[in-house]
């Protein structure tokens, strides 16, 4: 097994349909767009993965790819000195400014997950393991995710296809919302994407998702949406009622504001998404709670070496999740399993999803009782639906949409949308 | 290859020659202690590593070794899972004070990464990879070794054969030392144990070697022998000329008055020896290098975890060592070839064993210019010479040590010596 050399990468855009999600910068578009990520060996095995899709990133994993013939797929530090060498010069860019500010760091961390989970998935095919058992080994065998609720509106403007949910405008909505989220799917904690409407607005959600679920934690993330006094009016609010409350507002310093004032946990996946910034988070207390995300922080390794730093520094630690499909779930799935201190419930955007719409074979992994189960089979455990691929590429070609843009999109509706924050 | 769990582990004590080094505790006794790991699976691969051997260590092994039984040697979280509810409980011992204070939790580290490091050798054989890529590929197929240089007797007290290497107890004694060293070896870099005479000999043999050697870097470790106000007065005389400066002082706030006051950087492997102590440290600054070891930090993925930190918060990384054989040698040959930044040449006590003296089959691993090539062959890339290792079993019997105690063995000479620190 001395060969297993990457011989070449096949990176394939897809679009799939995504429901109009509100948010703090405006409102999610009628499509998400991923990339799936194919690693060729010389073994004949290949690795798969999924990764951002908008064009940016295309050309970002475009680039790194191109230096990538001959590394052994067990050689991630070789991967990733290729890929830093390919794109060091590039301009940093994210596919989202909803996961924090862009940075060179963070571009290359982002394109070196890309690849390195599809290295795991290939180590894993040939020698006959899961990807959780060449991550340590799962700690658990089924890994529990927080039903991730969203105001929305019922129809995207314009001609497109209605999404099963119904329009959630109020704590009602929301409450409906969450209990057909955990009828179909058994979550047993709750996370509410916030910073949508006046923050009064959403402690009545808050606490109206408290009411009908007593026994399930909930979470807020208002995405940096308030500024440092309505996050302590907030905070004080809902003090005792919240697991954890998700990036109130912008930056470390406001963040560390905030934490000064408050019992209730901080958690972000805006202000420290880098280890570039933790060493300020720690030093001001900004952050009890990091939500990781493998796909922006370099990877499974680097991940773990976030978990690492979570534990020595008494930091709790998290998943955050943007719009994927059944790759990136079945990624998060292993990590999940492999993380110790991985103990939260992890955010997952699968609901969203058409049912119809995946590139995994049979559809993707299941939840029972909110949970996945680490699959059996060797590397990530799932296989490509080569003509789900083939579908969601071709819906990707037409659908016209290339690069994520909330604020664009609300202005649709809102001509005078800036999607500027903090707005409360 | 799914079916790789242990079926049972064979703990063999042995002793080797050990000549009489100075310290600031005492003396190094004759006879070093070590242990020979072995972990059997039911796929008929044996993984093998190198751990200390007082009785305190081989008791602690061997009641971690009792719940090991079916575990999968991939599966490390559900061996440090099964180690620490076995030893969880014992009283935290420590082979040496020379690695800092005792814990609970570093007692488990240190049973931990026996075993795993062992079972690494065990994946790789299984999968005809070696340690290096599993720990994600070598960046440095070459690992430099740095001369380790001690004051020390001519002979032990007593009837003990004497060692080649004669006495050192003024600067041209260490200097006519580094410079046989070096010629053997070719080590590129110097590191002078102190702590032993008053800190002005120490710091004419250290200029005394910059002279000799001025191309090559130095680094003295008083083992924590001074005061802060001496501390300061060496740091003050040998600013510009140390690489770092080892735990000139007992305590991470200690450390942390010396740290403030100098340029030189710090490094410890006795104020920051656990992931315990790390936040303190950081949050005073109180050293600039943290020396790695693998035995005492919990094995390989534990290591890795404390490069992550010390690439995030800045500080430099090396290496620390205790009297090892050639399996020892191995291991931190992969983890340094590994580890992108551990940058430092790593502190090794090779040269003063017998070359008669190993376990390796072979003799061990060669030094050239000073470093030694990471193995080809799968997992650590040795195997053990079962002759060698009963010699060393026999010894072991025989030589009446079981526990190392260089307090004890400077009272042979010296009886009103107490061995304690800050004693200059």
């Amino acid at each position: 097994m001395s060969g297993l050399r990457i011989t070449g990468v096949t990176i394939t855009p897809v679009a799939l349909k995504d429901p109009p999600l509100l948010n703090a910068s405006g409102v999610h578009e009628p499509y998400a767009l991923r990339s799936i990520v194919e690693v060729h060996t010389d073994a004949g095995i290949t690795g798969i993965n999924e990764a951002y899709g908008d064009d940016a990133t295309l050309a970002l994993l475009a680039r790194a790819a191109d230096g990538l013939a001959g590394v052994d797929v067990f050689d991630l530090n070789e991967l990733s000195r290729r890929i830093a060498a390919a794109v060091g010069g590039v301009e940093a860019s994210s596919p989202t400014e909803l996961i924090g500010a862009a940075s060179g760091d963070k571009t290359v961390a982002q394109a070196v997950a890309a690849f390195e989970v599809a290295c795991y998935d290939a180590q894993g095919r040939a020698t006959g393991r899961r990807v959780a058992d060449l991550l340590g080994g799962a700690v658990r065998e089924r890994v529990d995710f927080s039903a991730y609720l969203f105001y929305k509106w019922a129809e995207h403007p314009g001609d497109y296809e209605a999404d099963p949910w119904g329009e959630a405008l109020d704590p009602d909505g929301i409450v409906k919302q969450a209990r057909r989220m955990v009828d179909r799917y058994g979550f047993g904690s709750l996370k509410l994407k916030g910073g949508v409407f006046a923050p009064e607005e959403e402690i009545e959600a808050v606490r109206a998702l408290r009411r009908e679920f007593p026994d399930r934690p909930v979470r807020l993330d208002p995405n940096a949406n308030w500024t440092v006094p309505t996050s302590h009016r907030v905070a004080e609010a809902l003090a005792g009622e919240l697991e954890y409350l998700e990036d109130p507002t912008p930056g470390i310093p406001g963040m560390a504001e905030v934490a000064a004032r408050t019992e209730l946990p901080l958690a972000t996946n805006m202000c420290v998404t880098g280890f570039e910034e933790i060493p300020e988070a720690v030093r001001l207390g900004a952050v009890q709670v990091i939500l990781s995300d493998h796909h922006f922080w370099g990877g499974f390794r680097a991940t773990q070496a976030l978990a690492g730093i979570c534990q020595t520094f008494g930091l709790g630690l998290s998943m955050h999740s943007n719009t994927h499909l059944g790759v990136s779930l079945a990624a998060m799935v292993h990590l999940g399993a492999a993380t110790p201190n991985l103990t939260y419930a992890l955010d997952t955007h699968t609901p969203w999803k058409w049912e119809s719409e995946d590139v995994v074979a049979g559809g993707g992994l299941r939840f029972v009782d909110g949970a996945v189960t680490v699959p059996a089979g060797p590397g990530l455990g799932v296989d490509l639906d080569r003509d789900a691929v083939a579908r969601l590429h071709e819906q990707y070609l037409t659908c016209g949409f290339r690069r994520r843009d909330d604020v664009g999109w609300m202005r649709r509706v809102r001509p005078d949308w800036t999607g500027k924050r903090p707005r409360f």
